[in-house]
């Protein structure tokens, strides 16, 4: 196809799916229509704003509720979340963490606020993360076990944790993932920043592991303005985890202890609001996006050149971000795809730029990248809100 | 004064004072009696609850107006603006942080984050912040200058920077101390948490210096939820700290391309919104609250055996949180006279414990500490709610 059908091509299936009335369709934005004013209000008319209050707790038992974890932990935002997780994880300075390539930089950063080396991995194009093949035959090679820790042969450094993330809510193929992990010691600690609602064989992403991430910032499925929280089944460490995100001050009548160097990560109470409000809302959010991403299916079906992503077959997605991809061919033409769209008030957008090309991230170490490559040529994201559906 | 007399009498004073239709009276509690609901029902119609927003360029246009400073640059919390501050400031791994021993744990936490080590030193009665003469007598003992650089001769570690707070919002003597750190060749960084709306020498603090932090968590003056910001008159400094608490990402169509390990340090807009509307209500607490003070001024005037800690006279404080000092010979009522008046449904509070008594930094280098461990024995903090003044 030429560049300029191919174009007119893709503009005119979006138009298909999309409605009509709007002047401009961003990425993905909120919807508010629901109990989030009568919650903030109740805030404001009690006072309860700040950092204790009885929104924090709802928003944690909703969170472990809707999830099937035991324990959620309300957490200032996903980048928090995950820096705690791996804190919680035992990583320590010049531990190495493995990170896919394609995510979002909070990954990265969170290893790095531990002192420790991100470690570069591949993708798989069936789900978009962590490849658990390839891992395996890469970590046969370049590392090995001593006393039950599992060490990059080449930097001498313990490799201590691995961060699947489910890249725009589709599930990582998590079985064969824990399975890699358990045989070479490593540390699963999900990145569900994008997948709350997502399920990987009936099972909620994170909520079957030893620590996840969520995140509620404003682009996500729900918002609270910026949020996070953690997920775990493990008492103590939800314990530990409320315990280093509130300062590390133990319970006394007056005297401020603080048995370690804790954080100010803290959900204030009336993000915290919001989020309820949200969380009731979620259900309603997530058939909204299953049925916009069948519409946009359909509609790409049979667009030559084009691949709508589909949610690998173990998984039932939220469709955060929906995306579609192009042919190797045509991957010449992504750029003018992405300003032709946006001149049209579409707004669409590539995957983030690889964390192994950043860079601040030049000297870590990494796999081949051959699919996390081609994925990033190829991909374009397109206008997911759930408002975009109206029922 | 027997024990039960004095518990009595500080009693008496302090119901003197406070309004007699409470049945509980907190240490600090907010006031939303402006335009909170207006500026955050305005964030759940427009959508705009997160990241970006006007409400976040509105509050740091009025918060620099406010405070006199260039620039202000909203962040989610006090803590996180401490800890960008010192980055800024070239503040790096073993360097030394000189750290009031009295203090909130965040400002010795925001050292270590950076991988520092706080060094605790004295503070004065006058101000119960650092003493600058103390200081500069003890920095002339254990320190050499080399190259420009100040250096601990016993550790071998370079002291970068020095961290005044302004405790319960009573200025530190400012002048005297950058003179010290100027010889010394030290960056001086301000925490302003406590103090926002407090004067010295006429100039808001954190307003003329390099960089300073404040606060706006639910028990501060203003509260945005939880909240901070970074005052600055360096439009480069400014620059960067926005660019480091928005994940250093540089600005592009689409790309994501970050040039930095940054943070996720943003206030939300929602926040935000409720920063401005709060910080129109300022010098209205800033008068209720000194009003609440000259009435604890004159209500203990007389009680012998207690001082009501009265501002600097180079000062015009907030009054953050209102204080009475026993003398050193009563000092073993203390607890029974937190333990009565709570009972009494009436908030008090001893300072904080002081830092270099933590196991968590048992370890750190300290100058002597007469002072405030005697001011940590006799200090009571009392209600000082704005809300408990009518007018």
């Amino acid at each position: 196809m030429s560049s300029s059908l191919l174009i007119k091509t893709i503009k005119k299936s979006l138009r298909s799916v999309l409605p009509d009335n709007n002047q401009f369709y961003s990425l993905h934005e909120p919807s508010f229509n629901g109990n989030e004013w009568k919650y903030m209000k109740e805030c404001l008319d009690t006072g309860w704003v700040s950092s204790v209050g009885k929104f924090v707790d709802r928003f944690e038992v909703q969170l472990a509720e809707f999830t099937g974890a035991k324990y959620a932990v309300a957490i200032v935002n996903g980048t928090a979340a995950l820096h705690i997780c791996l804190k919680l994880s035992g990583v320590e300075a010049n531990d190495e963490v493995l990170i896919p390539t394609l995510t979002f930089i909070a990954t990265a950063n969170a290893a790095v606020y531990c002192g420790a080396i991100p470690h570069f991995i591949d993708s798989e194009i069936r789900t978009l993360g962590l490849d658990p093949f390839k891992l395996e035959n890469y970590l046969s090679e370049i590392t090995e076990i001593k006393n039950n820790e599992c060490f990059n042969k080449k930097t001498g450094r313990r490799i201590k944790a691995v961060v699947p993330m489910h890249t725009f809510g589709h599930p990582v193929d998590m079985d064969a993932l824990i399975q890699v992990c358990e045989r070479f010691s490593i540390t699963v600690i999900e990145d569900a920043a994008e997948s709350l609602g997502s399920y990987y064989k009936g099972y909620h992403t994170g909520s079957q592991g030893y620590l996840s991430a969520l995140s509620f910032n404003g682009n996500k499925i729900i918002t609270t303005g910026g949020g996070g929280a953690i997920l775990t089944n493990d008492e103590f460490l939800a314990k530990q985890a409320k315990h280093l995100t509130t300062t590390a001050k133990l319970p006394h009548k007056w005297e401020y202890v603080h048995d370690r160097v804790g954080y100010n990560y803290r959900l204030p109470n009336i993000n915290a609001a919001l989020g309820c409000a949200q969380l009731e809302q979620l259900p309603e959010f997530l058939k909204k996006k299953r049925t916009l991403a069948e519409r946009y299916r359909k509609a790409f079906e049979n667009v030559e050149g084009v691949t709508f992503f589909v949610e690998p077959e173990f998984a039932r997605s939220n469709y955060w971000l929906n995306a579609i991809l192009l042919n190797e061919e045509d991957i010449e033409f992504r750029d003018r795809i992405l300003d032709s769209t946006k001149h049209d008030g579409i707004m669409t957008r590539p995957v983030w730029k690889l964390m192994h090309k950043l860079e601040i991230f030049g000297n870590c170490p990494r796999s081949n990248m051959t699919t996390s490559e081609s994925i990033e040529r190829r991909l374009i994201n397109i206008p997911s809100s759930a408002g975009l559906i109206a029922f």
